[in-house]
């Protein structure tokens, strides 16, 4: 399969969004203390779905796949672990 | 490029998570009418993420990539209205 450049590198850019996305939620979580707002239904759908894909990356041998999903999966299981702590 | 089903169906079932993962914090953010601890920059963030996987799955022709973001975009830009408007 040949993808064409561009393609990919809208590829890597989503990527770098999707995962940073997560940063200020994170941030914003920590710095209140407070996490009544954040949905425990979507942070654990959430860090199953992540898991999911790194496998599938892991599967592929897809390294972006697996860089990315690791990044998110950390970000997304440290907001998972403070709305539990905040309760 | 051949894929194996087994790697597929985890990428299909992994999809399906994290597209659905956005439906408990759409609703707990809807029936709260409050986003005060959801990240504004996560949501903008996310939805430009988003807007740009779709264009890569346009860009390949990719339906299950195409669906599943169209999906996450509708998801997430429910959110961010929410936020904006429950200032």
């Amino acid at each position: 399969m040949s993808i064409p450049l561009s393609a990919d590198m809208v590829g890597y850019i989503a990527a770098c969004l999707t995962t940073t996305a997560f940063i200020p939620q994170a941030w914003l979580t920590w710095r209140r203390k407070r996490a009544e707002g954040v949905s425990l239904g979507m942070y654990l759908i959430l860090v199953s779905g992540v898991l999911m894909w790194l496998l599938y990356g892991l599967m592929l041998g897809a390294l972006p796949v697996i860089i990315a999903n690791i990044v998110t999966l950390v970000l997304a299981s440290f907001i998972l672990i403070m709305k539990l702590l905040y309760k």
